[in-house]
């Protein structure tokens, strides 16, 4: 049971982009050397954050990505679901149903337990991290931590990144 | 964040050996017929349990697997982690030292509140987990269930499988 590496990618850059002038955008080429990380890769993962609505992407010269939304609406969950799907780590293929053992349709009108108890397993997990948000990491931080993000990673107006 | 398949079937072996007679046993050939399943590997994913102290295995014509331990005391966790593994599915791989941002390693002493959080809702999946046990599961099947899958499992004295 693994997440994507890239899952540590996203929740950096999100953090950082969290700690950015309201306005300001990063472009992905500077992340990933913000990070030493693969750009290209990085630009796919960035887009499915802005699909999930958690990014937003600007074009132009001053173009990149900046939050969507402020930083106290975007949750750890949204973050990692949005690289790695909803889906829950458990597969009931129903083997209760085959084999010897079978037990007949009418009597698995119920989600068999075993999978019910994962499925709260996931749900506990997923609880965890949809009470977490960018604006609690952010207030975790020391106080220097954002006027340095923003003087490494920012791109500002007259300035080429 | 994918748990291997056999997941299931060790959930639904290790419920099915709770319902046999104190000393019964079922060999890995009987239970893979049972659930129709791969024999060969399914009994590598009995060993698995074994090895993890949840099963027990015996040799002989009458030899099988059973519970090594009353059902209360066998959880829900353990049966997972003996088949997957207990590291977490996110890995930090310390990107916060990487790279145009790199924190210099005195600001790195403490967890990355990012791996922390992440660690927190593993902890609340295995928590959820850990809390229940395969008496808990045998305690919600209906009445007829365990003579059912004794019938149909347990190798008795003196009976072929």
């Amino acid at each position: 049971m693994k997440l994507p590496v890239s899952t540590e990618w996203v929740l950096h850059c999100a953090t950082s982009l969290a700690q950015l002038e309201p306005g300001a955008t990063a472009p992905a080429a500077r992340l990933a050397e913000y990070f030493d990380v693969p750009a290209a890769y990085l630009a796919k993962q960035l887009q499915a954050l802005v699909r999930a609505g958690a990014l937003a992407a600007t074009t132009g010269p001053r173009g990149g990505f900046r939050l969507a939304r402020p930083a106290a609406e975007i949750t750890l969950l949204q973050l990692v679901e949005a690289v790695d799907g909803a889906s829950a780590p458990y597969e009931c293929r129903e083997i209760r149903q085959q084999g010897r053992g079978a037990l007949p349709p009418e009597d698995c009108r119920n989600t068999c337990i075993l999978a019910a108890k994962m499925d709260e397993a996931h749900e506990a997990w997923r609880h965890s991290l949809r009470h977490v948000t960018l604006a609690d990491i952010l207030a975790t931080l020391p106080e220097w931590a954002p006027a340095r993000t923003r003087s490494r990673l920012a791109v500002s107006a007259g300035r080429k990144s």
